[in-house]
């Protein structure tokens, strides 16, 4: 297989993640933080050295602003689901459904929002937008650090200064982003950073981090067993347990520091230097085929992460996604859970319904993107598509 | 080490449990329901066999009435953060953290609670005190199928049916009992039932479900990008994706998948048989030991599950569980984040503080129990359980 569907969710995993993962269920197999016996404090620590590790690769204050969650979705509801009524939030038109569903479903309790529009390879334009979009009672920036359907870059930094001059907060969405991109939380000012453990920094799905020194100040979203005050009705206020209750995903976590320590032994600009280089590649054979339509500027590091979205003319993407597949080549295709991202680029209500999405990622060599680009290549006209559609 | 910790979460995990989540790594690592290609559908045909499963055990009516939730702790919250202004709810007082914390934030919201006293082996006793407890408002019974500290059964059944005489519907939190005593929701009218996968069904911590039919009618707790209806900004009502949104834990999900198999091909019953007999040695022999404390009438198949919580009389919980430690078994002490139980026995103030809970699982032996024995035969009295304290 000829895995291009990292922004999903990479593999394959690296060794030592799924021999972490294997170990956790033979060494760290207690309930951390609720038994006094060896293993158990064993496994404690084991979870700890973990947030240490998220810590210092976001550069959060302490280990214990790591919270960590089933999914980058569950740690974006915590925030999104604190704000109260009468609260304003901007948010960029490049959003993912983890973001715009859980704001939408606050509607209800007093909370609105605007959209604002990214403008590709130029920041200072983006930033305008925001600064004329900000109301009165704009409470915070929601903004992904980078598209999930066209790699498109979000400067966060930026905006994060910008949300702090008018009193707002920040939350950046790192799900496309975290082990890909470096951001460093606490020069960044970054408020609150949402990352997904199952992605760029090659743990296993079912994880997720929300990084914030303000955790105590957020609903807990769910209340419950802490292993700590057991006899206290209230959920204790203490970071990280507050936003931790029940039984965590051991195998999970300690497999997501095996990724961690992956990503900082090659070096996160390594690897986004490597995958951005498969990008450009794709990009430029694509961008020489009348028959495949882009829909970016030309993806460079400082503007793009490593994801590339297209479409062939005359085809839906899902009868791209279908041939792709029949060479044993996986992407992902149609609608991203980014409903604003496609109608930006006209892709959400046109003939392809949604785009092709290729995503490379540690493991992708050249010639698995040279395979990629002479399937495509060979996908000429409708007619040829077509046919090759139905031969399947 | 002599691990009598099962009901934290279950040791060693079977290695067809251990296996399957390795193979999850390696063969069903794509995001399932997200991609057309064959490995995003052959992981989501995997997980549909996992709801399949569990839906079986449960005799639930579909595999859609089967969500995973990240741990029975978010299940229960998903149920009882869907309660209403005004509604008024009855819980045992053998409840778990997990239902208490979340009922005392929804006070807030205007949902009121009723702590109702379970009296152990007698079932009408209970359901009297039921009863007597229903005011014209109440919408949900809220009760624990077992005590996560004494294992003292709640009649869940009878309990389903006099709800529903009244207008009211019940949540099971099966915690303890999932895989270990069987429960029918159809037959048995649970209307909700929230379980952990890593405790009786041997699954991984990081699993748990959350098994009605009638998700629809919950709120969603989450929202998010659940691979449906891409372009609507409201959550799509569709069960089981509308309480699964995000990134679901494949690995542990198919691990789950392993541990059913497990339980269903050594039977629920025989396997309870087999760890109610472990218990009641320890019992029998604690209960000659004039030293030691016990809470609960002897404990049978009918009243109890296979859990038991003991004191030596004289001493913290916690000194006799480091003794414990240091001869390499491993219990729990303090108090099990189920405040009303400890008052119930007295165990919430007096120098106990708390008790110490002897879990037996799956895989464990005579020779162990009978190490335990001797171990807090050894305690005989206070100084000398003081002694072999300072000698550590």
């Amino acid at each position: 297989m000829i895995y291009l569907d990292n922004s999903a969710t990479t593999y394959p995993k690296p060794l030592a993640v799924r021999r972490r993962m294997a170990e956790a269920l033979e060494r760290y197999g207690a309930n951390p933080g609720r038994g006094g016996f060896r293993m158990s404090m064993d496994t404690a620590q084991a979870v700890y050295a973990v947030r240490q590790k998220a810590a210092a690769l976001f550069n959060a204050e302490g280990p214990e602003c790591v919270s960590f969650q089933p999914s980058c979705t569950q740690a974006l509801n915590i925030v999104i689901q604190s704000l109260k009524r009468g609260d304003h939030v901007l948010v960029t038109d490049l959003e993912h459904n983890a973001v715009l569903r859980p704001l939408k479903a606050m509607e209800v309790e007093g909370v609105s929002f605007t959209v604002v529009p990214v403008t590709p390879c130029d920041n200072d334009a983006t930033l305008d937008a925001f600064r004329r979009a900000i109301r009165e009672n704009t409470r915070m920036f929601i903004c992904t650090h980078a598209s999930n359907v066209w790699g498109i870059r979000v400067p966060v930094e930026r905006l994060a200064a910008l949300a702090h001059v008018y009193g707002a907060e920040i939350c950046v969405d790192c799900a496309q982003s975290g082990g890909v991109i470096p951001l460093d939380v606490t020069a960044g000012g970054i408020d609150y950073l949402c990352c997904a453990g199952h992605k760029g920094l090659y743990g296993t799905m079912g994880t997720g981090m929300l990084i914030t020194k303000q955790g105590e100040k957020l609903r807990s979203l769910i209340q419950g067993g802490t292993g700590t005050l057991a006899l206290q009705l209230e959920q204790p206020r203490d970071m990280p347990e507050y936003l931790e209750s029940g039984t965590q995903n051991v195998p999970g976590i300690l497999a997501l520091g095996a990724g961690i320590d992956f990503v900082r032994a090659h070096g996160e600009d390594n690897l986004r230097q490597r995958e951005m280089r498969h990008v450009r590649r794709v990009y430029d054979a694509f961008s020489r085929m009348q028959h495949v339509e882009l829909y970016t500027p030309a993806p460079d590091m400082q503007y793009f992460a490593p994801v590339l979205g297209f479409n062939v003319r005359g085809m839906q993407s899902e009868a791209v996604g279908e041939v792709l597949a029949k060479r044993d080549i996986a992407v992902r295709c149609g609608f991203h859970c980014a409903p604003f991202a496609h109608r930006k680029m006209g892709t959400a209500d046109d003939v392809h319904g949604g785009a092709v999405r290729v995503s490379p990622g540690a493991f992708t060599t050249d010639a698995q993107i040279t395979e990629l680009i002479r399937t495509v290549s060979a996908l000429r006209a409708g007619t040829t598509a077509e046919k090759m559609h139905r031969q399947k």
